[in-house]
């Protein structure tokens, strides 16, 4: 292992939060409020980065395995300092919360620990919602980074496609694209804004809301969510951009491009918008006499299916309230997720579309013990490694979810609330069901639990292996 | 496919079906109760399957596809017979609930659509339980028949491991077999029913009991399950049973040839019992308070453990008032299901372990890319094929569980109930949590659910695919 090159990066990694954390400095002093907490983190950070950027390494080679590890130790690292600001501006006391607030925050989870909002000075709002933002960028540099495939394109393939060598020339390219990624996230984003804007939002709330909907992060600044605004139209603009953010990015290049065509051909963006107009329809029909009017039903169903598939976790209707057949949709939306190569968690769609080609494929051996057969997912053969690479991820998603649930549930709350947790937490949602439902939090649950859904946001959110890998005994052991 | 082969071998197994319909009967009669619900069950079974026997087809060669094909079509069409004595004697007049019933009695699920049972005909209950025992014979012959290995020893490898013909030479070797097994079986009955009469229970309890405890099924005839009979010993011997036959029948032939350590050096057999003493002792201590003595709890705390792990549902308590990590243990143990080669459900501790052996090289895979990593289960390596085999099987295996919980939960009950519903039935366990828990029943389930909870149950009880390919166009296309 490279260590210098390791704590090298790092060391910028901690250089570019303190220059992000100028961002809620400015805003707090807009509205009148202590600098302090944010002026105080950057002085830490400034002193902590310093030391292992003055040296630079010798050589600046690393590998995928270094690569995890940078990821990894960058998100955790990142979240233990950014949540200083809670702690010095007393709005989150407790540094464990805190931590969890902004690991929640940067994996663009937007569970809370807050069991209000309103109150809390506006820098210490900005920032929490700011880290889904950063987050969101983040998430798109990891796919490219540790993400690529053999052509660079096709990013929606998985991980496992890439072990080896991490070759330094590929870093102009990615710059390159990642340029452009990050060019497409702050048009959408400033286009949410001035959306927002035009609903007659306040220019603060539709800022932060339009950062909290970027990540896919789901912060927001009122204790009823976006419902709290009474907006229809905003709702529905909230509701589309969800959906916009959870399109894998290389699309709207293809936009960009003018290959409409491509775009629209696309099959895991065709399952997807299927799958929201799907549960939307049939949320609809399930929960037409819970509300006055058929609009403001589809509206609701609409709001909250875009909420769940994108992973963002904004809520407009306290869908506890639901019919057991709706919610069971929102549970099988929390599962799926959005796009690969969005800011959206879960499992992601192409990732389910493998996993059913897969299980198709293995039914049909059954029958046909002699018969050849491909996977095929965007008019490409997919290798037979990707295709159990995908089935050892789902494995040890579903395992990873048992076992975060029977660690929870030491805290003694009900089953719906622990499983939900866990998977609002490891698919990077937010709200779950019950007590950590929509009009809930995660206030009730001891530190022991919350370490434990840290842990597994960070886990879901950079696809598991980077955050497992950590506790392999051979990967410290290498040289 | 050989249509006439496949008529013939289910008009056989339609005749042993009518053969052991006798011993119902037997036992009305002794009871004082008309003979005539089974009389007439046994006379319109000899017709259907007269047909198909006395056309003997000209070849009588199979192959694999066929096999699985034979297999899902016998249980299915034994239920669909064998629930006629409910419906005859007017027990379970609806027939829906009455295959619901038999599905659950042969599958050795112990799922009850009957909210109490004291009071019914003794020659239909024991018609009720008797079907858990020849369910689990049937087990012990199908994975003889269906999961044979390479060496005809590893019985606890899985399915896919033998794609290909069934080839005719295998038959005398393996009836031998099944000749063993079903001795082993039979003895262990026989013990477990001496055993409960010495306790001071009476006969014909003592003789359904063990019917339903070898099967691993879990139907009483209490209301109130085991607990009913007060009488601890009862429980211990019932409990240190249901373990018994959640182990590897395969081992029992170990200790006849007196190769006894062998027997104890199993892997599987290690984990299994650690598990079951792992979670005894882990929901001992955290229901402490609930019970007078230490002993009482250790003793209920085991029993729940046995009768869930080994996936018999037999209760003793009400374990739904216990606190939720106790539940969740119980939750846990619902996955993974005693030994491969048991008459239990569920995945199956080797299954399990191969699951955790897999993630642990994916995980060092990461951290060492070239290096190769075989898994190795009871000192063999295990093909590649096998272990990608065993990740499809685990991926199916949750996508079902999460949509047969979607379909269940039109039913409107709460999200525990319908996962657990859901659980218990793939699992072929019989109770759940909360409406179905152990003092519940499956009784306010629509009709839609409880087709739904059939299919589930005989998914479960086949390992999936063989039910899986009836559905597959491919299988009925093809000549």
């Amino acid at each position: 292992m490279n260590y210098r090159m390791i704590g090298y990066l790092l060391g910028i990694i901690l250089l570019i939060e303190a220059a992000l954390l100028c961002v809620p400095m400015v805003v707090a002093l807009i509205f009148g409020e202590s600098p302090f907490p944010f002026l105080l983190t950057i002085g830490i950070l400034a002193l902590v980065a310093l030391l292992p950027v003055l040296f630079r390494p010798k050589t600046t080679r690393i590998y995928a395995q270094e690569g995890f590890v940078i990821v990894a130790l960058a998100w955790i690292l990142m979240s233990l300092f950014g949540a200083l600001p809670f702690v010095f501006s007393n709005a989150i006391p407790n540094y464990i919360d805190a931590v969890f607030e902004t690991v929640s925050g940067f994996t663009t989870t937007g569970a809370s620990i807050l069991t209000a909002v309103e109150g809390l000075p506006r820098g210490i709002l900005f920032w929490r919602s700011f880290t889904h933002w950063v987050g969101g960028m983040g998430v798109l540099v990891f796919m490219l980074a540790i993400l690529p495939s053999d052509n660079g394109r096709a990013m929606h393939l998985l991980r496992a496609e890439v072990p080896g060598p991490v070759k330094d020339k590929l870093v102009p390219k990615m710059r390159q694209t990642a340029l452009i990624l990050y060019g497409i996230y702050a048009i959408l984003t400033l286009a949410l804004m001035i959306a927002l804007l035009f609903t007659g939002m306040p220019l603060y709330d539709s800022v932060v809301n339009a950062l909290a909907t970027a990540g896919t992060g789901g912060f927001a600044v009122k204790n009823a969510s976006i419902g709290a605004y009474n907006n229809p139209a905003a709702e529905w603009i909230i509701g589309i951009f969800m959906i916009v953010f959870g399109i894998n990015f290389n699309l709207y290049f293809l936009l960009i491009v003018k290959r409409f065509t491509d775009f629209f051909k696309n099959r895991e963006l065709r399952v997807y918008l299927s799958v929201v107009l799907g549960a939307t329809l049939l949320i609809t029909l399930n929960t037409l006499s819970y509300y006055p009017t058929v609009g403001t039903t589809v509206r609701t169903a609409f709001f909250q299916v875009a909420s769940i598939v994108s992973t963002t976790g904004f809520g407009s209707f306290n869908y506890n309230l639901w019919p057991s057949f709706s919610k069971s949709i929102l549970f099988l939306l929390m599962l799926t997720g959005a796009c690969a190569g969005s800011t959206a968690g879960g499992l992601k769609m192409s990732r389910v579309m493998l996993m059913f080609k897969n299980i198709f494929r293995s039914i049909k051996q059954v029958v046909m013990p002699r018969s050849v057969n491909v996977v095929r997912q965007e008019g490409e053969v997919i290798p037979e490694r990707t295709l159990h690479a995908t089935a050892n991820y789902i494995t040890i998603y579903f395992v990873m979810i048992v076992f975060m649930t029977l660690l929870v549930s030491l805290d003694g709350f009900d089953f719906e609330t622990n499983i939900s947790a866990v998977l609002a937490c490891i698919n990077n949602i937010g709200p779950g069901f019950s007590v950590v439902g929509p009009v809930g939090n995660f206030a009730g649950f001891s530190y022991f639990s919350k370490i434990i859904l840290t842990f597994t946001m960070l886990a879901g959110r950079l696809e598991l292996l980077p955050i497992l890998i950590l506790f392999s005994p051979a990967l410290w052991k290498k040289n």
